[in-house]
C-alpha cells in the first residue's frame, strides 16, 4: 500500500497548497513493513530488509514472513523492556541507531492503553511505534489581527537544523502527563513561565505517518493555543531555539503554503490553527480534504 | 466493507463516549452498494436491491453487477439533470422517494469539482451522492465560560422532529455560495441579521456517511463559528425551529456525551466545537480518535 496521496487527480501539478504539506508527512510505503508485536498487540512496524540483522542479533525477537514479535514467554513490562533494550544497544553498536540523549517512550497498542514496555526515544522509528508530543501555537491579538511565534531550530540540532517550528514542542515520554510536560517544555525551550503555561488550551490534534531512513513514524500531537500577552517575549533557554520571532498570520500561513521552511510536522499544526482562527476560507477548493488530512493516519 | 467502528474492542460496554456519537455517523455496510458513475466518474452510491426496479424503469441507466452508470451518450449538464430528473419522478410515483420542497443539489466527484448535473435534494441519498452543509455553532462569552445556543427542531419537520440542533444549518444547494447561503440561512432560521451573520468565521468542517432506509448519506459540513453579543437573541423565522435556549457549554457536552437529544450530525459538530474550545481535556482516552472520527469518511 502506497501512501495516500491528496492531491486530487485533475489538479495541475504546478498548482501550491496546503495538501502538499500534508502529503509530504504521510509518505509512506506499508508494503516494505510487517507489524511488529508485543504480547500478541500490533505496537510497530518492522522494515523487511532489516529482517537479517535482527535475526543474526535480536534472539528475543521471533522474525517470521509476516510478523516481527517480541519473545511471548517476556510477560512482564520490564522484562520486556529489558529485551528490547538489548536490541536497541546492538543497534547503536552497529551504527543503525545513533545514541543521543536518553528519554524513554511508552510502546503500547493506543496513546492511553496500559504500555507494554518502555523504550529509548531515538530507537521508536526504527520500530515503526507510534509516537506522541505536545505542539503549541503561541500567538498574540493585536486589535483584530493575530500573530504568531515561530520558533527558529539551532543549527546544531540533529534533525531539521535551522527549520522553523512552533514556539514550543516535545515528545511525550512515559511518566508524565501531557500538562506537566507542556509546562515543563514551555519552561525549557521558550522560558514560558507555569502560570502562563497553564493557560495553553487543548484544541485538538493530528496525526501522520511518514517514511525516513530510520524507519516509520507513525505519530500524533496533540495541539494546544497559549493567548501570549503582547508584551512577553519567549526567549530560548536551554540550546534548541536559536530565535523567535513575532509573525503576522497571513506571512505564516504564507510560508507554510509556499515553501519548505517549517519543519514537516509543525506545517499541520499551523495549518490546524489557519483553519480553526478562519484564515483558510471555506470554498478553497482543497477545505474538506485539508481537514481531514490533517489527521489522516488511523493507526492509532 | 462494514462501516468503520470506532470503539477500541478493549472499551467496557457501558462506557459511554463522544465516539458513539460519531460512530452513529457512520454505520454503513457499502457491500450492499455498487459505485453510481456519471461521465466516467464515480460520484454516488446505489443500494443492489434496487438494480431490478431500475432495470425496468429507468432507461437512462446502465445497471450492471457491479457498477450503475448515467448513458454515456448524455453529454451536457442539462441532459443529465433531465434524464435523471426523469429518474427521480418515476421514484416519486412509486413513493420510494418522497416529494418534499425543490431544491437542487450539485452533484459532481468533489464539493469544489465541476458539477456534471443537478438532481432534488429529496433524491440525493438514494443515489448515495455527496451532499453539503453549513452547520453554525452560535455561542456567547460570558466571562470565563461559553454558553451555546440550541435550536429545538420543530416538531411537524419530515427529518428529526423535536431533535436539538445547531442555531443555524441547512443544506448547500447549487448555484449559491457558502457565504451567501449562511447569510441567508441566518435570516431564515434564527433572524440573524445579515452584519451580524457576516462575523461567523469559517473554522474547520466534518464528514461521515450513514445509511438510512433512504439510501446512502456520504456528507460534508462546512463548520462556523459565530460569537454573538449578549443581548441577542435568536427567532425562529421560517418555522423549522420551535425555540432556542442558550445553555453553558458544560450541559451541551453532557447532552451530546450522554443522550441522543441532538439530530445525528448536530453532534460531530458540537464535539468539534469542544474540542477547538478546549472543553474535552487531551489526556481523554479517545482523543486523538474523537479529532479523526469527525472527518473519517473520505470519499469526498
Amino acid at each position: 500500500m502506497v501512501g495516500t496521496d491528496h492531491r486530487p487527480p485533475s489538479r495541475p501539478p504546478d498548482h501550491v497548497t496546503y495538501l502538499d504539506r500534508i502529503a509530504a508527512c504521510n509518505r509512506h510505503d506499508l508494503s516494505r513493513y510487517v507489524p511488529f508485536s508485543v504480547a500478541g498487540a500490533s505496537v510497530g512496524w518492522l522494515r523487511r530488509d532489516r529482517f537479517g540483522w535482527l535475526r543474526q542479533n535480536a534472539p528475543s525477537l521471533r522474525v517470521s514472513d509476516d510478523e516481527v514479535a517480541l519473545d511471548p514467554d517476556l510477560s512482564t513490562f520490564e522484562s520486556r523492556s529489558n529485551a528490547m533494550g538489548d536490541v536497541v544497544e546492538s543497534l547503536v553498536t552497529v551504527g543503525e541507531v545513533i545514541p543521543w540523549h536518553s528519554e524513554l517512550y511508552p510502546v503500547g497498542t493506543s496513546f492511553a492503553a496500559e504500555p507494554l514496555l518502555q523504550i529509548e526515544r531515538v530507537a521508536v522509528p526504527y520500530f515503526g511505534i507510534s509516537a506522541y508530543g505536545i505542539h503549541i501555537n503561541g500567538f498574540v491579538r493585536k486589535s483584530d489581527e493575530l500573530q504568531m511565534w515561530i520558533a527558529r531550530r539551532a543549527r546544531d540540532k540533529p534533525t531539521y537544523p535551522g527549520k522553523l517550528d512552533n514556539i514550543v514542542a516535545g515528545g511525550q515520554p512515559i511518566g508524565i502527563t501531557l500538562h506537566d510536560n507542556l509546562v515543563k517544555e514551555c519552561a525549557e525551550e521558550a522560558s514560558i513561565p507555569p502560570e502562563l503555561a497553564q493557560q495553553a488550551r487543548p484544541i485538538g490534534g493530528v496525526t501522520y505517518c511518514f517514511e525516513t531512513e530510520r524507519g516509520l513514524k507513525p505519530d500524533g500531537l496533540f495541539c494546544y493555543d497559549l493567548e501570549l500577552p503582547a508584551d512577553f517575549e519567549p526567549r530560548a533557554a536551554d540550546g534548541e531555539v536559536e530565535s523567535f520571532e513575532l509573525w503576522p498570520l497571513a506571512r505564516v500561513a504564507e510560508v507554510v503554503r509556499d515553501t519548505e521552511e517549517f519543519k514537516l510536522n509543525c506545517n499541520l499544526v499551523v495549518i490546524d490553527f489557519l483553519i480553526r482562527h478562519g484564515a483558510i476560507p471555506a470554498d478553497d477548493p482543497d477545505y474538506l480534504e485539508i481537514v481531514r488530512g490533517l489527521r489522516s493516519w488511523g493507526g492509532h
